[in-house]
């Protein structure tokens, strides 16, 4: 008898499952419906800002498959279609067309929630106004693209994470007068230290792009359309708000339907992806991993972990047998040619995750000293004491330094000490390196600190 | 008493040694004294296509650390000096003052060979000719400089080596026209797989940098100039040659000395840098360390090597304890724009160290796909046959591909398995990679072989 596999919210993690159940169980054998309520699937969230920016256009690039090529590989994907109920006794889902506002109801046997992450709201009065935006969908970018190319004013950006600073750059970009607000005492806060997102702040300022840290916004102000922000001390005009406080998981639906969660607030599964029901997976933004660090569960919206679980949510619908191996957070973003990567923990995180921790820095450059365009770059490595095992580590720096972290990340994959990395054979030559590559440098440093 | 420390060779390995001696031992306690045969120590061999091609003047730049910069830590350089003679039953080393022809005697205690290695010479007739040229010492690469400056014309580079193709380059950008000739199927093959080589002869050959493979050099013809190169079917018009056809280990005062030597023909030493010989050290080019893959000795010239090694040997004889913990002889360059690296071992290496391997490839692109600047890349892993264990990877691509490398090394370092490596929380945005890095995509084909 033909199976059907439900899968709710069709990007990343949902498609990527879709696909890889797909690669080993036929069609009659597994019948599979994706149902997104957005109108686009399987695209890169990431890529939003470079849209906005004008580096990537039209906006379909920034989709990896359309409705049309999954089915032509036997996937039925419905777009515009909103998964509102789930009734995992009878296997029956409550589903609403939102091009015709009506519902209706259709059954499965397994089905996959990748109900994915929305943006945190926040509480700040006048966030309703017309011109006061999240960056998060297809449409939503879209919109904004349109927005920032259509003439040029002031644009006020909420939030000193990936998307406010990417958003903050692509409206610079497109020769908008920018301020961005945020809270924190840095930028960059739950990637990289203070004195490291610092140097974010300061290469923005050197193109003339505002960051204000330690700034609470009281109000937006408008009657119709955004027309200022108000912060403790002082009222900013703003034509356009992009508010960028974070994400939550999407999880009502599942909660709804009896799907337990985890003290994270998301989907609780274990590492093949399944939660506690029978036939039902859960992966991406609104669900649970391991972090490898610290062993606990932690809640990711990362495209590399949405990818990697629903990979592994697939693969064991197909029949395989795949494990999420956890995740360390690794990320990386670019901002005004400052490059900014972090993997594991911080020393704070690692404190709290019951580590003694020590932290061992350098600064040096990303090629040799007397390479023309050698640039600026600083690594700190954070390491337990007495082993000296690398808990996290954070690099920034211009052109070549991101990628750097995937040194790290594959050191702390394997559980390396720092004390080993310290002596490890990188490459080097003239154009990609001094001939101790800084992260040996930072390794050593914090090597020592751990053994000191 | 004070003890005496002689270092024969005032490069990375011999430098790194007297320094890391000096940092444990004061000058009463240990005295040091260092003689290099040319006239400068401590500089970037790897920089010098880059001096001759104009990226960096003046060649001081390339000096880490100069002989005033030595004597202000203690220690006392002689450049100009040749250790011609080592008497080690009685601690006497004969030197010869090359600015005045004489030789003088001196003692030590201790001694640290670090005499590098030199151009092998092959025996082309007529390479004795005015303008046949090696590319080792910073004094050939400031002549070098001076010639392709002066003036453009022919220039016919043989092999197809990092030496030869970074000369190529170098005087491809001073506007001459360039040819190199190379014996094997392709460049680079040390490195990586002739497929993967032949990459850069496109790139170069895109450049107007004409790459013969499959090509011996007959004869370098001229009376007392060189006028032209003779190869199999063809006479290449020549007003200047480079020999790049690699290096041997400088070893001849060490074996006349009685320092016993290994099967690599470099000196035998154990993971303390120590010959056979008490208080005989060796390190850097000159001597021979053990493959992390292979478990065999190897003779590797790489500056990262010399720099680990010397490194070892002066902390050792500081009165630390420091094992060099293997090479992987990781390396990397950059010829036209094309990025080249390699780590471990090829596959046929692999089998011949006794490994039943295998491998996997891909192709991609450096960053996402619809990234503007995105790259051509193409990424190799050898893994061993059931346990999928790495031994080795390749990677060739443009801007951004090469550092990869160092995940691979990374990797390689501990041991990982190509299954392990395929789920690696590795770093993604758009300007760095696709969500999967390419890196991941090679490691999980090769750990498919391995597993087939």
């Amino acid at each position: 008898m033909t199976e059907r596999l439900l899968v709710v919210g069709g990007d990343a993690a949902g498609m990527s499952a879709a696909s890889q159940a797909r690669r080993r169980r036929r069609r009659d054998d597994l019948e599979i419906v994706a149902y997104e309520r957005s109108n686009w699937v399987s695209y890169s969230a990431c890529g939003e800002p470079y849209h906005i920016a004008g580096d990537i256009e039209p906006i379909e690039r920034l989709v990896a498959r359309t409705p049309e090529q999954f089915g032509e590989m036997d996937i039925e994907v419905h777009t515009g279609h909103e998964v509102v109920e789930l009734d995992l006794d009878r296997r029956r889902a409550e589903v609403l067309d939102r091009h015709t506002g009506r519902t209706f109801a259709t059954g499965f046997d397994q089905v996959v929630v990748a109900t994915g992450a929305k943006a945190a709201r926040g509480n700040i009065a006048g966030s309703h106004l017309h011109g006061v935006w999240e960056l998060r969908t297809l449409d939503q970018a879209s919109a904004l693209r349109d927005v920032a190319a259509a003439r040029s004013g002031n644009a006020v950006i909420v939030g000193g994470g990936y998307i406010g600073l990417e958003s903050a750059e692509a409206f610079w970009r497109r020769g908008w007068n920018v301020t961005v607000l945020t809270s924190g005492d840095s930028v960059l806060e739950r990637t990289v230290d203070a004195d490291l997102g610092d140097w974010v702040v300061e290469s923005m300022a050197r193109e003339g792009i505002r960051v204000d840290t330690g700034v609470r916004v009281r109000c937006i102000n408008g009657t119709e359309h955004v027309v200022s922000v108000g912060c403790d001390h002082e009222t900013i005009p703003a034509d356009v708000v992009v508010l960028g406080l974070g994400s939550v998981p999407e999880v009502e639906l599942a909660e709804e339907a009896g799907i337990p969660l985890g003290q994270t607030g998301a989907i609780a599964v274990d590492d093949r992806q399944r939660t506690t029901i029978e036939g039902v997976w859960s992966a991406g933004d609104c669900a649970e991993v391991r972090h490898r660090v610290s062993g606990r569960k932690v809640n990711i919206h990362l495209g590399t972990v949405a990818n990697k679980t629903g990979r592994v949510a697939g693969i064991n619908i197909g029949g395989g047998d795949a494990r999420f191996p956890g995740a360390l957070g690794t990320s990386i973003t670019k901002v005004c040619d400052t490059e900014i990567a972090a993997t594991g923990l911080k020393r704070e995180a690692a404190e709290a995750a019951g580590f003694d921790a020590v932290e061992g820095s350098a600064s040096g450059t990303t090629a040799a000293g007397y390479w023309p365009s050698t640039a600026d770059m600083r690594i700190r490595v954070v390491a337990e004491r007495g082993s000296t095992r690398i808990l996290g580590a954070q690099v920034v720096g211009g052109p070549g330094a991101g990628k750097r972290i995937d040194t790290f990340a594959t050191a702390l994959w394997a559980e390396m000490s720092a004390s080993e990395l310290a002596w490890a054979d990188l490459a080097y030559a003239p154009p990609f390196s001094g001939v101790w590559d800084l992260v040996h440098i930072a390794a050593r440093r914090a090597a020592e600190a751990a053994r000191a």
